[in-house]
């Protein structure tokens, strides 16, 4: 657990030793099915996370929880309270749970979430909980990742499934509503048709996988099961129709051209702080565009 | 007007011809001031940049605003409707106004906004003036764009300044606190004074700029000019202490590496569409970093 602990801080810390280990891990690599959970904070999703891993170790399963909190990328503080209440994995070895942070720029968060699955895939975890903490895009980035998205909604929602985030809706493979004992309910999961039946069906290829409304009731670890029956439904889904292959392929060249891009970005930096010249030629006399490209085609330079 | 408005679009759709006109227009360029305005939904920004609008009008200054849209990347649609309230100004060749939508990966909308602006302050548009629309990272984007980032806030912003979400106190180099003919705007300012007190100093300068706060009225037009005032000082400030200098030579260097990222993600992504093999060799023997590297040494490759 503790060599694992220090891999994932490896990863995002950019760490060059980070590269070597995926390296080394190459041969043990296999791939750990991702759910997604995502949704606005007072929804409960943690606890909802936290009834699907009690779930998932009755069944004797390995699980690890990994929680982004894309944050303010100028404090480097967590906001993430919450953990506490996963407390009660924590003497637990076969549950691991991992808050990670937007440390670095943007698109850093994403890179070092698909490593640190791939580690935890190399120890043994599967399914790995991918959990959204507060806004911003990684709500709708965990679903670049995650080979099954579920969007949490709850009936105490300010104004109901209108408040739901722009894109949300695209990115469901499964809607949970959640605090299911609370009044209003029933209300949401028809807003959530109605809202469903206007999205075009290209977009959302309804006409294969209709997100299915599991209601649940987290707190009283009520609807888990059928929660999971659904996530699993949706597994099977995207392997007998090819889908999930397609995309697994498309979230592999999507990682090599964001690790191309975090190569590029971090070259120029130090091309642009070594050389004083180069800031002020660019000052002078070129485009961005101009010097970006010569410090690319002299890759990977001094 | 015209001329621009699709010059913008070209920047936005991320066209080669935008790389030509950034070479054409290099002669051209200066440098307009860019202030930036954010805050949550409801706080009247909209309002408030009109009401900026019009006061730089009556100075008889080209002003631009461009609103900026993190929302989804999957969409595509804009969720833009206010932009309505701005038609007073629509037969005014003097303002400029657009909308400008993330519909590229992440860091595509930061890259368009830059040149975006390059392109007004190339059309004589000065102060050129950033709102961002909704929530999402473009709120803490805006501070590394823009000279003076203004956070607006309200007294009926649900917990108070509570509400204000991570990292914004950090970027704010003047607050507003708008709808100052509602209850609780005292409040508002004392409790700002008081966050303001708990922030490191090192990491907001206090001890060389401390963020004024300005009352503001935007739907009476009140207090815009001393908003003004205040964007003015800051601007005094950033020029007299060097550090105005020190921050544009920085956002260029940053440009430089988010143009190179881009190049580079679209080369990688090209290599990987076009290469079958790649992909291939990706999933049966390689990592991410292997592959990604072997694209940037054959930079630019075919």
């Amino acid at each position: 657990m503790r060599a694992l602990a220090r891999a994932i801080t490896l990863v995002e810390r950019r760490d060059p030793e980070a590269r070597r280990l995926q390296e080394e891990l190459r041969d043990r690599a296999h791939d750990s099915y991702v759910v997604g959970f995502t949704g606005a904070p007072g929804t409960g999703k943690s606890t909802l996370v936290d009834a699907v891993v009690a779930f998932l170790r009755k069944q004797d399963r390995s699980v690890a929880v990994i929680a982004t909190d894309p944050n303010s990328p100028f404090t480097g503080g967590a906001i993430l309270g919450d953990r506490i209440r996963m407390q009660r994995h924590a003497l637990d070895a076969k549950v691991f749970i991992r808050s990670m942070g937007a440390r670095g720029h943007l698109g850093g968060l994403s890179l070092a979430t698909r490593e640190a699955i791939r580690l935890l895939a190399a120890f043994g975890f599967d399914p790995v909980i991918l959990e959204t903490v507060g806004v911003g895009q990684s709500e709708l980035e965990v679903a670049t990742i995650a080979n099954t998205t579920v969007v949490v909604l709850t009936p105490n929602l300010g104004d109901g499934v209108q408040m739901i985030k722009a894109g949300i809706l695209e990115i469901a493979d499964v809607f949970v509503v959640n605090k299911a004992d609370l009044e209003g309910h029933e209300r949401v999961a028809t807003e959530l048709r109605a809202m469903m039946s206007m999205v075009p069906k290209s977009s959302r290829e309804e006409a294969v996988w209709k997100p299915p409304i599991v209601a649940t009731s987290a707190a009283k670890q009520q609807g888990i099961d059928k929660l999971w029956d659904a996530i699993q439904a949706h597994r099977k889904h995207l392997e007998e129709s090819g889908r999930g292959e397609a995309l697994a392929e498309q979230r592999l060249r999507d990682e090599v051209a964001e690790v191309a891009a975090g190569m590029a970005r971090d070259r120029a930096q130090q091309a642009l702080s070594q050389d004083g010249d180069l800031a002020e030629r660019l000052a002078r006399d070129g485009t961005p565009y101009e010097v970006a490209e010569e410090i690319l085609k002299g890759y990977p330079g001094t």
